[in-house]
């Protein structure tokens, strides 16, 4: 599996998402204001992994040069921390992991009482750093819950194509894969959690304009997994479905609202609306953590809009006419009465959802 | 208006729309092989455009060198058209048009009786020009036809919007404008014929993936008459609908069977069903010779497979990983159920199609 994010002991390493599929490199992030600027051009992105990501930002931000006392530290930590708050808007994973890191830093205070400063200072530090390897290992285990759980809740289609002796077909958008995250991603961790039991897939990616994070990203870890993928352009969708070819479309979602709206990269909505027309169950694969009870609705996500450049200089070649205006929102929300099902680390959530993700959200961690 | 398709005397000038929106340059083609490969290269593209272009391929196959007798006139004659029959296989616009310049030969050789072989053989080359010139008139007439009667039947949602003090928002897919026709268009006919009474417009227009034509040349062509137009990635029709800011879609059409059912560029089903879900109305612009009566429904229409490099290494940059599979249908269908109404150059026309387009296209020609 790929390692979107890796502590290094010095650095935190992640894979330049920019330069795939042309080139795998990884840079290695020494200060917040780097890991902020990483999540901002999506070298790391998908929102589990801005999560862990935006964690370690914080703690690059408190880690050198060492703060004087624990003043100078919890000043430090919430710089970095409201500064990494304004990398991205949508995904409410990076608002959560940073709330729990200044959880981690206040809690840590607490059992520093009588120490020498610098003493102090060292203990928060390293259980920042031990709640952002924490963090990352739960998204790891998370992406395999998930993995579980999809491929439970798709084992009737798995043998429905397995009677026909033909590969399930699934179609994705964007990539919530294991670069997404940092284990085997959302919406493809049961693709490759069936894979590893011998289910035989042939995924449809998306290639998902403007960033193709579909054919630059999922077809490349597909594909670098030996699974089969074949790339279409986003308003295909269908007319594959129109041919009978897709058996399902799995995503992933940057927030889930407490009423079960998700927001998901843009062409979301377009293709559940589509999905529901021609009755092709529509899933979102999130962990729990994606869940925002805080947040009643869809209409209510603030939606990250970006540099209309995306769209008419996307190809290293100018693709409209000079000062075209464009409108480019990143993400777009699907209503939850268009999608069937919500698998999560916690289980599959059905409709209603209302009630139903109030329910898996409170429930204890994995 | 632009001048899409223009004969010179001495050659057919064609504007490059591979070149666009970069540079506005024209490329002159002389044989029926050049006009060939500009059809299959999209140098010259849409439906009426297309058949047009494939008249005049015609003409300069048995233009030059001159045929010294009847025989090998025709023999000329039908290999050009049966080489430029070959071009691209949906639009039907191209094999109606061969058909027209085939009848307008033979119809001239019976006048031929009785005269010497040089000259027979340059009153049919004369016919056959007049035919293609014919032809472009008509078609520029046609375009004229569609755009009052799309007008009027736009008519109420003008008035509304100008009752909100708001431009009439149309959303279009792909390029039906002056670019694919050799007068002002099929879908953007109404929008220029409303523009020159003053309507106010607001254009969104799908980029149109893979080669772009929304981008590239719809929004050309909208900007340089003074219109206003704002770009989308095709994904993104769903949420611009869901926030209430699109008044009607109108596409054009490659070819409409006799049931209504429509074969328009790729991602045009998509864009239908997506209104359809938010009761947005979607209309098709076509003339008359877009209508197939001998296709009896959709999935009769021969849809173009590309080169999936299309997408895979579309502007200058390689987009999706080494031999990444792909599927690159040119085209989808859409069922007349999604279409609201078809906005010929003999009127518009509405369900039920199978009756009512019969109607229309044994009307005699505007």
């Amino acid at each position: 599996m790929l390692r979107t994010i890796e502590w290094t002991g010095h650095a935190v390493r992640l894979i330049d998402q920019t330069r795939l599929p042309e080139s795998l490199v990884c840079v290695d992030i020494t200060t917040d204001v780097q890991m902020c600027d990483a999540i901002r051009r999506l070298v790391v992105r998908g929102a589990p992994a801005i999560g862990v990501a935006a964690a370690f930002g914080v703690y690059l931000g408190i880690r050198q040069p060492k703060p004087a006392d624990l003043l100078s530290l919890y000043s430090r930590l919430n710089e970095s921390a409201d500064l990494l708050a304004g990398a991205r808007p949508t995904a409410v994973n990076l608002f959560k992991a940073l709330d729990r890191v200044r959880r981690a830093a206040r809690d840590a205070g607490r059992d520093t009482a009588g120490m020498a400063p610098a003493d102090a200072v060292e203990m928060i530090t390293q259980r920042v750093l031990a709640e952002c390897l924490m963090m990352m290992d739960e998204d790891r285990r998370s992406c395999q819950a998930i993995g579980q759980h999809g491929l439970a809740l798709l084992a009737p289609l798995i043998d429905r194509a397995a009677a026909a002796n033909r590969p399930l077909r699934i179609l994705t958008h964007c990539n919530a894969g294991a670069l997404a995250t940092t284990g085997s991603g959302t919406a493809l961790a049961p693709i490759y959690a069936g894979a590893q039991q011998g289910v035989r897939f042939e995924i449809w990616a998306d290639e998902t304009r403007p960033l193709l994070q579909g054919s630059r990203l999922t077809a490349f870890e597909l594909a670098a997994a030996g699974i089969p993928v074949t790339v279409i352009c986003d308003s295909m969708a269908a007319s594959l479905m129109a041919a009978g070819r897709v058996d399902a479309v799995i995503v992933g979602a940057d927030r889930v609202a407490a009423n079960g709206d998700v927001a998901n990269k843009t062409g979301t909505l377009n293709l559940a609306i589509v999905a529901g027309h021609f009755h092709v169950p529509f899933y979102v694969a999130a962990p729990v953590t994606t869940i925002d009870l805080k947040t009643p609705a869809g209409s209510d996500i603030p939606i990250e809009m970006r540099d209309g450049r995306e769209i008419t200089h996307g190809f290293g070649r100018q693709t409209a006419p000079e000062n075209a205006a464009t409108w480019n929102p990143a993400f777009d929300v699907t209503p939850a009465d268009l999608v069937n099902a919500i698998i999560t680390d916690k289980g599959v959530v059905r409709p209603p959802f209302a009630e139903h993700l109030r329910k898996v959200a409170d429930s204890p961690s994995v």
